[in-house]
């Protein structure tokens, strides 16, 4: 039996709306490349946003065409995001920091028709632009005093653009299954992928991260988002923090900048931020070496990569700041799980709450989880079995742009049964709070059972005289695979093999200790400082146990 | 362009998966017919909720049957909103408290095929049940030892059809616009009306009202909502606290009784609760009489009629709770507004603070607000200018179950631009406070002006010899309508029409002081309480002003 109640599609122009009539006076605060403090409201957000709608069907823009960015975090970036997605038209957020091919790739795969780039990211695209293929105009985010000198034809300036614009508008209501947006993931291996996000997908995101126990965002906060908006929506901040009518601060290219990130934070009373753990680094440096404080900062979530231990404390225990660790993937749009404390865990002692924001966090309502062993059965929510995670949620992708989306088939990253593999190897504890262990492809597999490729170079790398250790599981004729240990030492140290798989006997079950060790000057790194283990592998390739 | 986003549907069962693998011990606890203190967790609701799918399976129901439910607030009533759900049954939640031809004629229009009936409940059942067309079983919500002796055919005991049951169910995905739920709205005038909701309305209304500056429902919470679950889904709560995880304190029949009110929110630490203002009415003089405390009790909300100020001010000043004011409708799921402060507003006095809280809140996102003239212009959010109040939404129904789903005709409550009439006729203030002024069938509209039914009767009421006064629009042959006030004395109180009518005059707009005042003994009341303005309107039909 069908239901009577409205087919109201969720569409991120409702987020506009909502926010322009209910908080028309609300602040958003940005640094840019040509103003170094540009503040406005939501009502001009808005007015603007409609501007761009008018300016982008001026250009010849349809529903449906990819708007290229290759911009930092600003209130221009800010109107891209709801002007392009509102008319139909899909966002589509390039992260200039890749490899000048990997941007050129995403460019033409995409089939961007206009792209629009802030003044510092102009030279990248001088050199990319005689092989883009489909980009018709580039369109610079700054106004006709900041415009930069460029040979490039068909170079607008954004602030003209806009000038000429009306601000009458009607955002119009379409399928909410219609992508909004668009981000390509980038591995160690192939070209980048582009994971298409929708209206729905977004909304529905925008709800389940702003809950109590997920983010608790309110109109009362305001919002520091130092996540790029070119990584996965900024977490979603943008969409999430102007629907429920926060204060908005962005620091535009001053993403690590901890005296700018400081600054932002005092001024403008930020209580939430967002970064990954290598930002929070920075900032804490720059607060130990100054001196200088962040007493409304209450929160601050962090994500991208596990968060070590001592951000957490320095920022607990110097800062009264709590620390949330989530986790998630382009893919999944990308919030997964977060941390949030169950009834009774108040009363834990500190050291046993820092454990627990040091997992990766419980499940948020509409994404499902599990772990499963190598035949898919899934293992019990203990907190000791590892198997690899699977997702499932009306926010996590069904495959990539212009791939498969066969469930189960090549390319496709979704299994026969609708779930996504996430890639990783994860515990789950009794309470839901879930562990990252390794990579599906760095488990290393022995004899039936799984050993974390990161527990082995963990408990090597407390050895005082080991700089750096990778795992990598080898072939081994009776157990399929065996560890094998590659160290960098310390300058001037020297130990031997037998040293170090004695040292590591008592930190590891028996099956986990390496069966060897070899010794090498560097490891190889990928361009976000990860250990390269494929590169080892190959390196590796020949290696034979004796 | 089509997002490639997982078109996983949103699902009430999902939210019953969710809490049993999150929350396996959190707790559930009951006041029934047979259990003053009933107790069991949610790995129990979920397990019983799948044997009542089984059960219900096996006695033949099918997808989209309707099945009724008469009952209170407790553990077998929530099972009963989950496992018929979950099945794509439709849990019809009928109130008992209507007149029995009411009850009759709801039970026969929705042709429910099975009951489930509280004990208190069945001797209303056996008055009725020779009348039920549809009802192919009775089933009586108890154990053998409480079963009632009856003369009915066809009756099964609840805990006896469970115990029978595996509790191996997989809950299916399907549609989720299919019909999960339905309730009957009742007015003054013909047949009550069925509302029939949807498995994604109820799933985005409760997102949207868990959100911090809704509700602000997390794990932490211990809820207890007095309102009942057949009444609107007891505004959602049943779907919202399960969701967050929340433990969840249900009073049973003993909704007004403010003893087991105070008993229940001091022993399980209730931190939430809500409830119309007679229930808070009865609880604060059942506290004041007794001395007892609600220590725990943060939040009190309240909706269903205007909540009187002196409660908001008790509970603030007495107990340290706040009250938490909302609107909405049957037709809404219920929630459009709820009270909520922005930024800044923290630091007003108390006064202007309650002054806030006194009027019906600011829409949650998801629900649209407009305020209209006569001829469907929009007003502005002035706080003054006040009109017709329309509502749009994915939450908000399209018509009513059987009768015209076409916008704009004779039956369907939504007007061609697909906005739902209301019937409340409300200002909205620059912040997005709205305020309730009167129903649009009680406003007098005189010479192009639109005067408060409302306003009038308050400003009379404040008379000390006036006990209770009623105002009607009536015909004038030069500004169409002008107000007569019907006024019911204090005892032994002599007053002229002339008197209350220069009493009135510094009181109210030049345009708003009635014309004439007629006296009466007494006042026509609905069921709820509420004035019989529609009756008035019959008895003084004949009434020329002179």
């Amino acid at each position: 039996m069908k239901a009577l109640m409205m087919n109201t599609q969720l569409m991120i122009s409702s987020i506009l709306r909502h926010a322009e009539k209910n908080y028309p006076n609300q602040q958003i605060v940005s640094v840019t490349a040509d103003n170094p403090r540009h503040r406005y409201t939501y009502t001009e957000l808005a007015k603007r946003s409609r501007q761009l709608a008018n300016a982008l069907e001026g250009l010849g823009a349809k529903f449906g065409d990819r708007i290229g960015t290759l911009a930092w975090n600003d209130y221009r970036h800010l109107e891209l995001y709801y002007g392009v997605s509102g008319t139909g038209m899909v966002c589509h957020m390039i992260n200039p920091k890749l490899f000048p091919e990997q941007v050129n790739y995403i460019v033409n795969h995409a089939q961007d028709r206009f792209l629009f780039v802030d003044v510092l990211v102009m030279p990248l695209v001088e050199a990319l632009h005689q092989n883009f293929e489909s980009v018709e105009k580039i369109i610079v985010l700054t106004d006709k005093a900041h415009m930069p000198k460029t040979s490039l034809p068909n170079v607008l300036c954004y602030e003209e653009l806009l000038a000429q614009q009306s601000d009458n508008y009607i955002w119009p209501e379409f399928d909410e299954n219609t992508a909004c947006g668009m981000c390509y993931t980038s591995g160690t291996t192939g070209n980048p992928k582009g994971v298409v996000y929708s209206h729905r997908s977004t909304l529905l995101h925008a709800y389940a991260g702003a809950l109590p126990d997920a983010t608790n965002a309110s109109n009362m906060d305001v919002c520091l988002p130092i996540v790029p908006m070119f990584h996965v929506n900024a977490w979603g901040i943008p969409y999430a923090s102007i629907m429920v009518g926060a204060k908005l601060v962005m620091p535009g290219p001053k993403m690590a900048d901890g005296e700018t990130l400081q600054d932002l934070i005092e001024n403008e009373k930020v209580s939430y931020s967002s970064g990954v753990p290598t930002i929070w680094m920075a900032l804490l440096d720059y607060l130990d070496k100054s001196g200088k404080k962040i007493d409304s900062l209450k929160v601050a979530s962090t994500g991208g990569a596990a968060c070590p231990r001592g951000i957490i404390e320095r920022f607990k225990y110097d800062y009264d700041t709590k620390v949330l660790q989530g986790w998630g993937m382009t893919e999944m749009s990308p919030l997964g799980t977060l941390f949030s404390l169950k009834p009774g865990m108040q009363d834990l002692p500190d050291e046993k709450i820092i454990d627990l924001q040091a997992k990766q966090g419980r499940s948020v309502f509409g994404v499902e989880l599990k772990i499963v062993d190598d035949d898919n059965n899934e293992l019990p929510w203990d907190g000791v079995a590892f198997g690899a995670l699977k997702v499932k949620g009306p926010w996590i992708a069904t495959g990539y742009y212009g791939m498969s989306q066969v469930p189960g088939s090549e390319g496709c990253p979704v299994d026969e049964d609708g779930w996504l593999n996430t890639g990783d190897v994860a515990t789950i504890d009794p309470d839901g709070f879930m562990q990252i262990t390794d990579r599906t492809k760095d488990v290393i597999k022995t004899g039936g059972e799984w050993v974390s490729s990161i527990e082995i170079e963990n408990a090597a790398a407390s050895h005082p005289l080991i700089a750096e250790a990778a795992a990598i599981g080898r072939y081994h004729p009776k157990w399929t695979e065996r560890p094998l240990l590659i160290v960098v030492l310390s300058d001037g140290a020297e130990l031997t093999a037998e040293h170090i798989i004695d040292y590591l006997k008592d930190k590891l079950h028996k099956w986990s200790v390496p069966d060897d060790v070899v010794f090498t000057d560097a490891l190889p790194h990928t361009a976000t400082g990860k250990l390269n283990k494929l590169a080892l592998r190959n390196t590796y390739k020949e290696y034979q146990f004796s």
